[in-house]
């Protein structure tokens, strides 16, 4: 495996000058792969179909922003990543995944390309897809509580993720957004959903990286607060690219949503009121970072990056 | 909701004098009703529909075995239940439900029919089922990380419950039991299927109990032997129900594994030799209770009444 978990980057480490989204996230992606790789390597009893189809879900090129996130605002609280972080930030890309590979099946969203590649139900079968979904789900709260070397710690993680990821969450963000290709929504139904799918994941990863850091209870409101809004940013981000981009640029079929007539920002509001939304909470996002000062330098370079992507 | 969750029961309680399986779980049933009905009605943020979904599932007259045992379990061991084992009892009927929602889907085992009642899918759509599905996985390791009262049992019941349940367990048990509908199986693909898909959320399910009630090792380790041998022989015993049991008996469609062409005992080693093999298991399951001595009674009815059930 080559991986050394003991491994870690403190702060001082440099930065890229660039504000584009994967270049900042570039030197923090080959850890999320090599912690999930070895995740995966560790799991001696998996059949082999089983392996080889979480291996394909999770080594898509994925922009991995949510789990580096874990690892910045690990870094921002205590100086640097630590074991705890990282495994975490699998979990939480785990989940990620799940949803991803259970959103697409024919029966949710009907996706055949993700991540540049055929969505699993494609690449192999909807079965096999679902059975994907449901280990990734289950692993990567296997390895919360087996890999997080504090208890109390990984039953935080684990609640935080579960609601994150769960009924009061992920699921009723995607629930409600199934229901509104049926119906024609509103900017609070719009908000529900994406707050739900997107933002609550986001700001579990930001919370989840404080927590493994030892944030103390004002530092992880902080934290919360930015993954938040930067989560919602993301979101309205990526509806507005959907119109604008091509598939190739996205690695999923592009003007997807106004096909299926989803619910988005730019179908309810404009695109030039949702770049207006976008631009503040960016900038709600970088007030909540206030209390650490210059230390969060990346975490704003990542919110003002976030704003970029649509143009 | 009128539920006590301090109440409990001792080993001192009139057992029923029937081996009946569902007499013998009679008395325990209402709990493990009233723990999910608790938990569920605690969920104040989800949306109605899933809301909905996840009480219609829940609710199914299952027979609880699995749960009941964790409670079972818990007093063999500490003398009465206690609310952690109540909380794991109904954490892994989450996932046992989980379980059957998923694979009753179309592209799964694709049944109408379920305990008693049109499958999740059927009386709802095959995105809630799925959806539906994904939330009680999610729900059961939520209610673990923060129901139970030690964070140290609540990392040990995770770990146990995932690894049981997950891709060394029942998912590449069920991943099996596909691919065997389209191969000839023989004893040993059976005896993994059977072991991974049934037999080690038993095992599961006697082990997590062993813990709430605060087993020693040795202990754990008769409970473990004997929930994998009953949980092996309830699969088989449902085997031969399949080829003799009607529909309405049953809960389920009936003569569907045959029609399937599914990879199961009978059709394997043929009806005499599976009932052989059910009473060995019974009798290996006793034998793994020796320790306990007559405490164990209950357990050993519950053994005894697995045997029976198949004719």
């Amino acid at each position: 495996m080559g991986l050394s978990l003991t491994r870690s980057w403190g702060m001082s480490a440099i930065r890229p000058a660039k504000s584009d989204l994967n270049t900042l996230l570039t030197d923090r992606v080959p850890i999320i792969n090599e912690t999930l790789e070895f995740l995966l390597a560790e799991q001696q009893e998996i059949p082999k179909d089983l392996k080889q189809t979480l291996a394909y879900t999770l080594s898509a090129p994925g922009k991995r922003i949510r789990s580096v996130l874990v690892l910045w605002c690990c870094e921002l609280v205590a100086g640097h990543d630590n074991t705890n972080a990282r495994m975490a930030a699998a979990a939480i890309e785990m989940v990620h995944t799940y949803s991803l590979v259970h959103d697409d099946l024919p029966a949710m969203d009907d996706d055949d390309l993700r991540r540049g590649r055929p969505t699993c139900h494609k690449a192999f079968d909807e079965a096999t897809a679902i059975l994907t979904g449901d280990a990734l789900l289950t692993l990567a709260f296997e390895v919360l509580a087996s890999r997080i070397d504090d208890a109390a710690l990984a039953v935080r993680l684990i609640t935080e993720l579960a609601q994150a990821s769960g009924s009061a969450g992920m699921i009723a963000g995607q629930m409600a957004d199934i229901q509104a290709e049926r119906a024609v929504g509103n900017v609070d139904d719009l908000e529900y959903i994406h707050i739900n799918k997107t933002a609550k994941m986001f700001r579990c990863a930001a919370v989840a990286g404080g927590l493994c850091g030892g944030a103390g209870p004002s530092q992880l409101e902080a934290l919360a607060q930015y993954g938040l809004k930067i989560g919602l940013g993301f979101q309205i981000a990526d509806d507005i690219l959907d119109v604008s981009a091509s598939s190739e640029q996205l690695g999923k079929t592009a003007g997807k949503d106004v096909k299926a007539a989803k619910c988005t920002y730019p179908a309810v509001i404009g695109i030039e009121k949702s770049k207006e939304l976008e631009r503040r909470l960016v900038r709600e996002a970088e007030l909540a970072l206030e209390p650490f000062g210059q230390d969060a330098h990346t975490l704003r370079q990542l919110a003002a990056a976030l704003e970029a992507r649509d143009r």
